[in-house]
C-alpha cells in the first residue's frame, strides 16, 4: 500500500483527538488521500471506549465514521462491545436501561452511515424464550440502516472473561455472518469465535469452530474479527502464531481489530492487524495508541508498526522461569502507564499523592505516575519515622528532584508517639478482658504504615481530583507483607502485578530508556528491600524483607511456577530453582520456604480482596478481575499425600 | 414415619458434633433405632463443609457415613461439591492438586462403604479433548467402590454462581443418572439441574430440563437433588413452589438435600426436604443447623421442622416495597449469626473488636457478634471525639453493659489534634505545588474515622485471633457514606447487606425476641442516624445522615427498586413511593434525590471494591461475590433520553 496514506492518516489521528481541522480542510485531505487509496480499503477503528458511557462512545464512533465516509472507504470496523464499552462488569444485568440505550444509540448512529459500512460491537437483546437476556453482538450499519446483526457464539468465561454471566451463545448461522464489503465477501466473527481452531490447539474449550464453519460453508474472501483482547506476558506470540496459522490453513486473509486503552484492571494494546492467505502478517497498527488504521485485506504490502521492543520473544523466553525480564519490560512499562492514565481519566482524577520511602516500590511507582500524569500532577511525601535511615530520606528527596514532582518531608514521629502512648492505655484495658496478648507483635510497625496512609488520604481528600497510591508489589502481595490501611491502601495500585525481581529490572530499564536517564538513584536499585518498620534484633539494623520472607529470586520463581505451571509443593521440591544454581539450599530449607509460601499465600487472600484496582501485567495474576481465592479456604493442603495416608487417616474415624 | 426416629436421631446429631458416645453405645442406639426405620429410609446429610479442606470434609463425611452404615439405611446423600467444599472460588483452576486430592479422598472414602449407598458431591476431571477441565459431579459409592459418577448438566453462572468458570456441561445421559436404592429407582440430579421446568418458569435459562428427561426416559421412583443453594430474601417461597410443582407435574417424589453453614459471603440454610408425588411437603430438616435427617421418599408423614418464622411469606410481602420487615427478620438474624460464626471459625479467628458509637449500626453489630461468638469474645470500644454527644457515649456504655461484652472508652481527641496539627503544615506544603485545595472538605471528619480504625486494628494486631469489624450498612454503602480506612475498614462487615430501615426493625425485633429483652437502649432506636463527624452549620448540631443524603425510607425504596425491579430514574419518577404517602415530595425534589442516588452510587463503586467480606442477605446485593460495577463506569446515564435527543446530539459531531 502506498505509504503516503499512512502519513496523511496521521493527520486524521491528530484531528480525531484534537478536532483541529475545519470541515473544508478535512474534505481537502480526504480528496488528497483518495488518489492513493486501494479499491479494497477498509479502516480498523482502533479506539478506546469508556465503559457504560454510551453517549461518549457513540459520539466518538461518529467522528471516526465521518472520516471513513469522507474517504469513501468500503468499511470501518470497531472493536467488540465498543458502543457499550468493555469491560462491562455486571451493569447490563442490574441496569437494563444501558442496553436499551445502546440500541437506540446504534439506531441513531446508523442514520449517519453511507455506502461505507460500519461494523461495530454492541449488546443485543435475546428475544427468545430461552437463555440469557443478551447477545454479545456486532452490527453492520450502512445507508442509514442497520443492515445485519451477528451474535457471538463462543463465550469465554475464565480468568478476566465473564461472557456467560450476561450472554447467550448464538448458533453459528454462517450465512448471516457474511457481508459484502467493496464487492468482496467478508465473514464476520467476534473475538473468541476466532480462538478455537482444532488443529492449532491441543485441547479446545468449545466443540465448534465458527471460522471453519464460515469458511467451509460461505467461502468468504476474508475474515473480520472484532476483538477486545487484553495484553499479557506471553500472549502476543500466541496470538500471532494462532492468527497466522488459521489464515494459512483456510487460505483466507484475517483482518483483526483490537481495542486499545485500559479499563480498570484490563489493558488492551491495540496492535490491530492483517494476515494474508499464506498467514503472512501484512499490516499492523501501533500499540498503546488509538489509530485510524487503513488496510486492504488483499494487499501484501501494508505498514507493519513495530511492537514494543522484544515483545514477540516473550513466549519463548518465558517457557522456563527467567530473571532476564528485558524482553518484556517495554510492554510492562507501557501497560502500566496506559493503565494509570486511563484509570485517572476515566474516573475523573488528575493528581496522585504517594509516600516516598526511598525504597524500590514507591520509587518505581513515582516514575510511572510522573510519566503517566505529568510530573506536576504527582506529589511525593517522605514520611520518616525513627527507623528510617538518612540514606532512605536522601534517596526519596533525590528521586523527587530528578523527576520534578512536588515533594514534602513530613516526619511522623509525633503521630506515632501519641498513637503509641494511646495504645499502652488501650491494650492494658483490653487485657483485663482478654488474656491473649501476643508477646511479640507487629502492632508498632503497623502504626507507622497507617499514620502514613492517613496523611496520604488526607491530601487526597483535601485537594481536587487527587488519588492516593498503593505501592504494594506482587511478591509482597503473595506474602501478605503489606499493612492493611497502610501501604496497601490507596485508590490505585500500579505495580501490584509486578514481582520484586522484575521491578529491579524495570527500574534499571527506565534509567536507560526514558528520555531523562538515570532518574532513579543507583542506591535505590542496589539496596536490599526492607519496609523499615522494625529493627532486626539479630543484626541491629532495619529488618530486611528477605529475612522476614525468603530470597526474592526464590519467591518469584515459586510465584511463576504456581501461576504458569500450577505446581504444588511436591512438584517444586525436586526441580532445581535458578536461585539454587547460585546458592546452595538444603532440601529442608527449600521445603520450609515452600510451605511458608503457601501458608502465607492462603492468609494473604483477605488482603487481596481489599486491594485497590491494579493493572494486570503478567501471564497470570492474583488480580480480583481474574482470580478469586476464597478467604475461608485457609486450610488447603498444597502438599500431596499418598492414597495410603488418606486411607489411614480415615481408619481412625 | 415413627417420631421415635427423630428423637433418637438427635442423639446422632449430638454425637456427630461432640463425639461423646462409645462405639458400643453407638451400636446400641443403632439397634434400637432399626426397629422403627421404614424400609425406604435414606439419610439427608445436611452438613457444613470447609472450602478447600478436603481432609476435613472427608473425615466429617465418614463420621456421617458410619452412622448410616450402623443403621443399615439404604443411602446417605451429601450436598453438591461437599468433598471439595463449596464455594470454590477459582482454586480448582489455579491449584489442580486440590482436584487430584479430592478424587483420591473419594476413593479412600469408598473403601468404607457397605450396602448403604453414599451419594456425595465432588469435582471430577473431564478427560475429553474438548471443554473445561472439570465436571461438577456426584459420586455413588457402595460396597467399597465408586459405583457411578453423574456429571451436572445445567451450570449456573449468574449472581453468586460461577459454574461455567470451571466446569463443562455434561449431556443428560438419563440412564447413567438412575441408581437403585433399596430396590427403588432413584434419578440423581445436581442443584441447577432441577431448576429449569418449562411449565413453571415463564423464561428458561437452558434448553433442556434434566428432570423431565430422566423422568420420561427412566421412570424413576423418586428424584434426588444434591444442592448448595444459598438463602436470600424471597427465595424460600420460590424454591418451595418450584419443587412442589415439579414433583406434582411428574408424579414423582423429590428428595432435596441442601448444604448448611456459611462460606464467606454465601449462607446456606439447610432446610433439606421431601415432596411426595402430589407435590406435598412431607418432611423438612431444620434450618441453620447440621442435621442427620432420616427420610423415606414414599412416606407421607415425615417430620416437618418449622422454617424461621414467617419465612414463607417473604415472597408475597416483597412483591412491592414494604417497610414491614417483620416476616424476614428471623431469617436475617440467623443468616448473619451463622455467617459471623462460620467466617470466624473457618478462618481461625475467635474474637472481635468494634467501635461503639452509640449509633444504630455499631449497636446492631455488637449484638450480632455477641450472639455469634459469645459476649466474652467481643470487645466494644467507645472512641468519642469533640463532636460526640454525651448521649452517644452513654448509649455505647449501656449497650456494652447489657450485653456483657468487654468495654473501653478511649477518647481520640489527642490523636485527632496531633494529626490535625500535622495536616496544617502538610496542606500548606502541598498547596505550594497544587492550587486546587477544596474550600470545604471532609478531611477533618475523616481523621476521626481513621483514628478509630487505627485503634481497632491495633487491638486486632495485638491480641490473638482477633478481627476488627466494619460496621457499614447497605444504605450507606450505596451512598459511599463511609470512610475509607475508617468505619468501612475491618475483617468482616456483618450488616453490609442490610438497609438502614431494616436495621431499625432488626434492632426492635432483637429487643423483643432474644432471650435477654431490651438489650438495645431505646434511645438508640429512636435517635436519627448521623456519623457525628461534623457539625451542620444550619442547625449547629451534629450533621444527620438524612440531611447529607436523603430520607432513609426513600433511599431504601430506591435500592429495593434498583435491585429487584431494575428500574432507572425515569421508571421511578412517576411511581408513588411509600415515603410520599406520608410526606409531600415535589417532583423536582424527587428527581434531585434520584439523580443524587445514581451519581453517588457510581462513585461508591470503588468503596464496594475494597469492602471486607460480608454476608449476602437480601434478594439482590452489591456484595462482590454477586455483583461488580466497573469503577471506571462513573458516567453511565441512568436517565433515559429520547431517540430524537440522541440523533440531535450526534448531528453536532
Amino acid at each position: 500500500m502506498n505509504k503516503k496514506i499512512y502519513e496523511l492518516a496521521e493527520i486524521i489521528d491528530n484531528d480525531l483527538i484534537n478536532e483541529n481541522l475545519t470541515e473544508v480542510e478535512r474534505e481537502q485531505i480526504a480528496d488528497n488521500m483518495k488518489q492513493y487509496l486501494p479499491s479494497g480499503a477498509i479502516v480498523l477503528a482502533q479506539a478506546n471506549p469508556l465503559s457504560g458511557d454510551i453517549k461518549y462512545n457513540a459520539q466518538k464512533a461518529l467522528k471516526w465514521i465521518k472520516w471513513a465516509n469522507r474517504l469513501k472507504v468500503n468499511a470501518i470496523v470497531f472493536p467488540e462491545l465498543f458502543l457499550l464499552g468493555y469491560p462491562l462488569g455486571d451493569i447490563v444485568d442490574r441496569f437494563p436501561i444501558v442496553v436499551e440505550e445502546n440500541i437506540e444509540w446504534l439506531n441513531a448512529l446508523a442514520k449517519f452511515t453511507t455506502d461505507t459500512k460500519v461494523i461495530i460491537g454492541f449488546v443485543n437483546f435475546n428475544n427468545g424464550k430461552i437463555g440469557k437476556r443478551y447477545y454479545n453482538s456486532v452490527a453492520v450499519l450502512s445507508n442509514g440502516k442497520v443492515e445485519r446483526i451477528i451474535n457471538k457464539t463462543l463465550l469465554p468465561n475464565y480468568a478476566e472473561f465473564n461472557d456467560v454471566r450476561h450472554f447467550e451463545s448464538a448458533d453459528v448461522d454462517s450465512a448471516s455472518r457474511v457481508v459484502y464489503i467493496g464487492g468482496k465477501k467478508a465473514g464476520i466473527i467476534v473475538c473468541e469465535d476466532g480462538w478455537n481452531d482444532f488443529d492449532f490447539f491441543e485441547k479446545n474449550l468449545y466443540s465448534v469452530d465458527p471460522v471453519e464453519v464460515v469458511v467451509n460453508e460461505q467461502h468468504p474472501d476474508f475474515i473480520i474479527n472484532c476483538s477486545a483482547s487484553i495484553t499479557r506476558a506471553k500472549k502476543e506470540q500466541l496470538k500471532h502464531n494462532m492468527l497466522s496459522f488459521v489464515a494459512k490453513k483456510h487460505k483466507t486473509p484475517i483482518v483483526y481489530v483490537n481495542q486499545v486503552g485500559s479499563g480498570e484492571c484490563l489493558s488492551f494494546e491495540g496492535a490491530s492487524r492483517v494476515y494474508d492467505e499464506n498467514g503472512v502478517l501484512t499490516a499492523r497498527a501501533k500499540s498503546y495508541e488509538e489509530q485510524f488504521f487503513i488496510v486492504d485485506a488483499e494487499d501484501k504490502d501494508g505498514v507493519i508498526n513495530p511492537l514494543p521492543s522484544g515483545l514477540e520473544k516473550t513466549l519463548d523466553s518465558q517457557k522456563a522461569f527467567s530473571l532476564d525480564y528485558e524482553p518484556d519490560l517495554e510492554r510492562t512499562y507501557l501497560t502500566i502507564i496506559q493503565s494509570i492514565r486511563d484509570y485517572f481519566k476515566k474516573t475523573g482524577f488528575e493528581r496522585a499523592v504517594l509516600g516516598l520511602s526511598g525504597g524500590l516500590d514507591s520509587t518505581v511507582c513515582a516514575v510511572l505516575l510522573a510519566d503517566a500524569l505529568g510530573a506536576e500532577n504527582v506529589c511525593g511525601i517522605s514520611m520518616p519515622s525513627r527507623i528510617t535511615s538518612s540514606e532512605s530520606k536522601n534517596d526519596a528527596r533525590q528521586l523527587a528532584e530528578n523527576l520534578g514532582i512536588n515533594f514534602l518531608e513530613i516526619p511522623i514521629k509525633d503521630i506515632f508517639d501519641v498513637t503509641r502512648g494511646k495504645f499502652d492505655e488501650l491494650f492494658a484495658g483490653v487485657e483485663k478482658g482478654w488474656n491473649c496478648r501476643y508477646e511479640k507483635s507487629y502492632t508498632n510497625d503497623n502504626i507507622q504504615a497507617r499514620a502514613r496512609a492517613t496523611i496520604l488520604w488526607g491530601v487526597a481528600n483535601e485537594f481536587e481530583k487527587c488519588l492516593s497510591i498503593a505501592t504494594s508489589d506482587k511478591s509482597e502481595a503473595y506474602m501478605g507483607y503489606a499493612t492493611i490501611n497502610g501501604d496497601m491502601s490507596g485508590g490505585f495500585a500500579p505495580i501490584a502485578d509486578v514481582t520484586k525481581t522484575k521491578l529491579f529490572a524495570l527500574a534499571a530499564w527506565m534509567n536507560e530508556n526514558r528520555i531523562q536517564k538515570n532518574t532513579i538513584p543507583q542506591s535505590v536499585i542496589e539496596k536490599r528491600p526492607g519496609a523499615e518498620l522494625a529493627i532486626n534484633p539479630k543484626t541491629g539494623k532495619p529488618l530486611l524483607a528477605e529475612e522476614a520472607l525468603m530470597p526474592y529470586e526464590f519467591l518469584d520463581e515459586v510465584i511463576w511456577r504456581v501461576e504458569n505451571l500450577h505446581q504444588s509443593i511436591g512438584d517444586m521440591v525436586d526441580v532445581e530453582f535458578l536461585y539454587e544454581k547460585k546458592e546452595s539450599v538444603s532440601k529442608s530449607q527449600k521445603q520450609e520456604w515452600l510451605k511458608k509460601f503457601f501458608r502465607r499465600m492462603a492468609y494473604a487472600a483477605y488482603k487481596w480482596s481489599i486491594l485497590p484496582p491494579a493493572p494486570i501485567v503478567d501471564a497470570r495474576s492474583i488480580n480480583k478481575a481474574e482470580f478469586r481465592y476464597p478467604i475461608i479456604a485457609s486450610k488447603v493442603n498444597f502438599n500431596k499425600t499418598s492414597e495410603d495416608d488418606k486411607y489411614c487417616s480415615l481408619l481412625n474415624i
